[in-house]
């Protein structure tokens, strides 16, 4: 039992050594080497639990949504507008954690098509997504916060490529897109969607 | 003299196998071997040329950039939206060869996050794109084609936002997006903007 016990702590060591890797230097930067490091551990250790790339890399996906599913969240008081304006505020890089989950999305993207596995995988996530979004948008129009005239899946989607769209801005000028200047942003797209659509 | 010509000749056979490898497998895929693979020569000819990774990064990024600044563009018939619309057609993936582009520019976002002088030229670089499509957007508030009192900056910043995220979408689920889709979100999006911000 207590070696079983080890192995688990030691499991949770190598996870989170993985995700300080990929925080700092992406999936582009994600090697065994970099994991051991990071550990003060040997490759030779690290091979048992990864004998090759693609297994680090699968595990790495894992641990980045652990940290996306487990991360502090906005909440919305109500369905609808405020509930897709929460949803698109998880997307944001509005703190340094949210930075680095960012960061580790936006390298994931490059490991994704270069996969056709991780590529399925990621268009499978997108869609669900975008299907969330769009709930969301739903609820908008049936409460009469957004037109009801509009298509709620092509809504949804223009919100999503906003969203990812803007964290690549931010990530690369964190300077000039403080985190009050991203949310008037967002409030500003979101005000545009409810006023302004005419379908 | 004819040395002279074989040495550029062979520098254009390295170029253009760099970008086949880049569109392929996106700089998170660029090694020496796979450029020496698909030129058929030896890694030890390409040492010749790039003596460690980052010199091929670099040329690498000279390549795409060449690619970019030559390929076909939208050609706008007036000043201010239609030139707005136009430069965002540009990024989109609308055809094989603006889905290959797309693709090493994904890919290269994680490259450019993971190395302090590629971040940098990359903040100036977008910079500088979203200079020029608020260039586009102050024309047509002046032509009253957008409306004045919304600030051309953060409208700019809107529209950059919503392009590169529309690629994201796009690059993971081609068949959901064919080029008539993609224009039509374009399309919408910008009569969001004309009839609907309210600043």
């Amino acid at each position: 039992m207590p070696a079983r016990g080890d192995h688990d702590a030691r499991r949770a060591d190598v996870s989170a050594a993985v995700w300080r890797v990929l925080a700092a230097r992406g999936f582009g930067g994600l090697t065994l080497r970099a994991v051991a490091a990071e550990m003060d551990a040997t490759t030779g250790l690290l091979t048992h639990y990864f004998p090759n790339k693609q297994t680090l890399v699968r595990h790495a996906l894992k641990v980045a949504e652990e940290h996306s599913e487990t991360r502090a969240r906005w909440a919305a008081e109500e369905p609808g507008l405020a509930a897709l304006r929460a949803a698109l505020l998880d997307v944001l890089p509005l703190t340094p954690e949210a930075v680095a989950m960012s960061r580790v999305w936006v390298s994931f993207w490059d490991a994704a098509l270069g996969d056709a596995d991780l590529g399925a995988s990621q268009t499978g996530r997108y869609e669900r997504w975008r299907g969330r979004l769009r709930g969301h948008v739903e609820a908008a129009q049936d409460r009469g916060e957004l037109p009801a005239d509009v298509d709620p899946e092509e809504l949804a989607t223009t919100a999503a490529a906003f969203a990812h769209g803007l964290v690549v801005q931010v990530l690369f000028d964190q300077d000039r897109f403080p985190s009050a200047r991203q949310v008037r942003l967002l409030d500003d797209f979101l005000t545009g969607l409810r006023t302004g659509r005419s379908a």
